[in-house]
């Protein structure tokens, strides 16, 4: 596994080039987007480096990079430079064709991309709940309507009668959905899976995976981040 | 070109099963979002039917097939459904290997769906003006913005120095852009393109385009459209 280095932050001179026969990730230790590339660049195998970015208080040559401001952002030998976390991992999958983890069927890879299509719109409720529980909001609507969003993610994967969201096998698109789940204790949403036994199966397979374990942090090491995180003083470089 | 007929209600039955060798498309007429399903369909030259869904009295078997209950949807004679314009579009393109959309790199292919990433942030303004100035409301914030984005738009097009977005021939990032284009007029929004001479030479040359022609309507028609749909009664029928 690349290292994975302290953040670089707005005072910090640039990297050097990307070396020959390698990609670099510009990422954030606890970024659930970043940590579905480093997911995709862990189970491939793909040699890269990993540059931290401090994300309130940006370099300018990052903003350069992508003026969209967020990781992940790959760049290659060449310079080529791609973001948004979706496309990095089609990128690699595409490039890197040892263990490809899109099928190869057209009408599977578009299951994929629906399914990630209605987990995009499940993703804020995380934030919604353990945010506004941070705060002493009611948070009790948005459990609602995440628990019934989860239900939904739950029959898609009854549905496929398989371990996993595109198989027996782990996929892509169990890689892109998994960053939350890993996260799911600490932002204290579990209660939220009492009606998903499929889900949950597949959160415990998931925690197994040594993909998983490879790029993962345990629940006490995100509550940390998270709680400096919501004080307005995110600890990038926590636990280096 | 496939006929689209009118369109079908909650009252209608289902239509009876896609004919094998075909592909059937659920769409509305004056749709942006299905219109770049019907550009990819006409350019590739892919026999298909279509059929119209009255959006705002949804029949349930249509729903059943899309739980978002938008178009376009595609259904192939072996009932599997896609949806989400872009998954359509992209499906398309790998199922029907005539004339290729997509570019084959994976780096020009990951830079057109940074773009669309891109354009989805312009689109919400064409409506935010449109709908702002029919409501009378103030608008210049949203055509300060807007006029931003534009200038982006334009920005790609001209450090890419071709005449189209991925190059000097229409590929699929160009049809998944051009909808909103063709109703600039319409929507009252031409103004913004004061700034963006690449911009507007580009959307000469697609009005130029065969497969344009053979989707659009003109600015008269889109206008009968919008107007009845602000009112709250969608003509979705028009000209039929």
């Amino acid at each position: 596994m690349a290292s994975s280095p302290k953040c670089l932050g707005k005072e910090c001179s640039a990297p050097g080039p990307v070396p020959n026969g390698q990609i670099r990730l510009y990422s954030m230790r606890f970024c659930p987007f970043a940590q579905r590339t480093r997911l995709v660049l862990t189970a491939k195998g793909v040699k890269h480096d990993i540059i931290n970015i401090n994300l309130v208080s940006k370099p300018d040559w990052f903003l350069k990079k992508n003026p969209f401001g967020t990781v992940p952002v790959l760049e290659t030998s060449s310079g080529q430079v791609i973001y948004e976390s979706p496309i990095t991992c089609e990128y690699l999958d595409e490039v890197y064709p040892e263990k490809k983890l899109l099928p190869s069927d057209p009408f599977e890879r578009a299951q994929q991309k629906m399914l990630l299509e209605l987990y995009s719109k499940v993703i804020p409720y995380f934030y919604k709940i353990s945010m506004g529980k941070k705060r002493g909001e009611d948070v009790s609507t948005a459990e609602a309507e995440f628990t019934e969003k989860l239900l939904q993610l739950n029959e898609a994967l009854a549905n496929k009668k398989t371990k996993y969201f595109g198989g027996d096998s782990i996929t892509m698109i169990d890689y892109l959905i998994w960053p939350w789940f890993e996260r799911a204790e600490m932002m204290g949403v579990k209660h939220c899976l009492a009606k998903t036994p499929e889900l949950r199966k597949w959160i415990e397979l998931m925690f197994e995976d040594p993909v998983v374990k490879a790029t993962m942090f345990n629940t006490d090491v995100h509550k940390v981040f998270f709680d400096s995180y919501m004080d307005g003083k995110p600890n990038y470089d926590y636990g280096l």
